[in-house]
């Protein structure tokens, strides 16, 4: 349904190929996502290791991290991610109850956003 | 600078001032937020329910859900909001190092939303 | 097709069943969008409580306010949205035509506004 | 602070003088959004004339179609466009009150149509 | 699907069936866009007029016009535009690499955008 | 005015000094935007990366690339990069009638975006 090939893995040559062994060792399978990147290697390379920067760990772990990505993903609406970044979470024991409270969260805040943009409210506080 | 007046502390009567009384031992400020719902008392009191409910524990503890609506703010691009969650987050502790962390994940995913949109791609898994 | 259970009407107790049963009343259906809610009793209880006073009457009436649900899911793009308050618009008598002179005031203003922010056009009033 | 040069009065000649006129008279002021638009005076008519037509009366008055574009304007964050259309409604007779009334809409919505995509949630119906 | 009917090149009259002749030979079909705006004759008029007027040549090319209506379009998650830019993009010659080639632009300036944002960063330079 | 310290080049030190060095080779200066990002070395490293290899050439060339980058920009509203991809073009020739009609077509497109999905219109053609 994609407007556009995807790279399997039995045409990957070169560092298409080794991207995605690193990939599949990483998640179990080689999302979309890069199989679509794989179409210029040179920015498969980057993004992936701009995706392994970023995911490892630092001052936020990775549950964190997933739950940064689905508030983020859901904002957006994106479907893709918020299946991808739901499945990340359960797997790492959030049951349902836990996707409604972070969503909770995020209705609040989108709320509040767009009720203060409209508005046009100063900050109370400047952070600088 | 905001396009309708703020109901200050010494205006607050009834209902208003009783949520005003709790909001500010709970931040030390009546935040302008606040002050703008109070134009109507009854969206005030249900709006700061709503909010005690949602940044009450549960799964989430008050951290993740600061750096939740930091994500969401981020994405809106909300300036009263960024100062607010930002302001939030150091005094919970985070530094720049910390901020950034999380602006690059907010980075990451804001990409990746929009790389997978634009290409229509379907998602490897679906949650449900 | 929801990444999470909906906790039906069979499953309902406590506040979530007394809430149920106003929301029935007021919709005839219990909407999808409160039984992923109630997942959290307190959650469901203060957005419903929220919603009746956001949506009763004030200054705005009712197909005003429906009106104002729908520019903002069209903005957003929110289909769950979009369908509940056309779904509403309808009821409350508007018409095919009416829905798309809506929609054509939505096109407008978020073409105006993409093009004044991409250039950086500063207001020509300031209200305040 | 406009990235561009706007085109005043004094320069407008031919069709960029006639359509000013009109919006002068509409207006009292030539704003901005029109003095960026004629850089190309094909494109200026074009705009200036689809305006008349979407904010012409049909089965929506001026005033709910001013509600429609604060409601888009603040969902979009659109500074030059929230001051318009909110000294638009207080010319029409809002008072705060009703701003923030309005606004109280756009929030509720804003946090529900993000809930709602979050968790995939179906439509309850569909309209078609 | 749609939530209103479509004006059908057979109920097609006056102003309609004149317009939806020019759009016949630009396109070959009636695009859905256009069959809803036929709701209001003068709307569809006035938006196809915008229409001709906005993609035709000035500096910028057909095919530089249908990039930034594909990069919007992927940046808002539009999917009948996307399909309906990356069809025109198609016929004018741009393969899946170079629909990727953009999407990664796309995917870096949606990320650099909300990290800016995100941090409240100054512009390094003003243009103006 | 931003939430965070950027590094300044006086503080800069092994990869970060390496990877300045090369920014201001190509930009005259060291961006903001690579300050900030400079709190995590290993992520300015591949964040550099990513984006010589998105802006390198490929079928796309670099003015292309600017003119999608600033209406992507345009479209989210991001103060910092509007700026930024403004005086990119002007550096590389367009004037300010071409940044008009550059905004133009997203207007055009921001608006039928939201037009097509509030009334769920479906595609046309499905490309695949």
């Amino acid at each position: 349904m994609a407007t556009i090939k995807l790279i399997g893995e039995a045409q990957a040559t070169g560092t298409v190929k080794a991207v995605y062994a690193e990939i599949k060792q990483a998640f179990g399978i080689v999302p979309s996502l890069f199989r679509a990147m794989a179409h210029n290697p040179e920015y498969l390379e980057a993004a992936w290791q701009k995706f392994k920067v970023v995911m490892g760990t630092g001052q936020l772990d990775r549950k964190t991290k997933e739950i940064i990505a689905l508030a983020v993903s859901a904002t957006n609406n994106c479907e893709y991610c918020i299946h991808a970044h739901t499945a990340g979470l359960k797997r790492l024991g959030m049951d349902d109850g836990g996707i409604v409270e972070l969503m909770a969260v995020v209705e609040l805040f989108n709320g509040f956003n767009k009720f203060l943009d409209g508005l046009r409210i100063e900050p109370d506080i400047r952070v600088s």
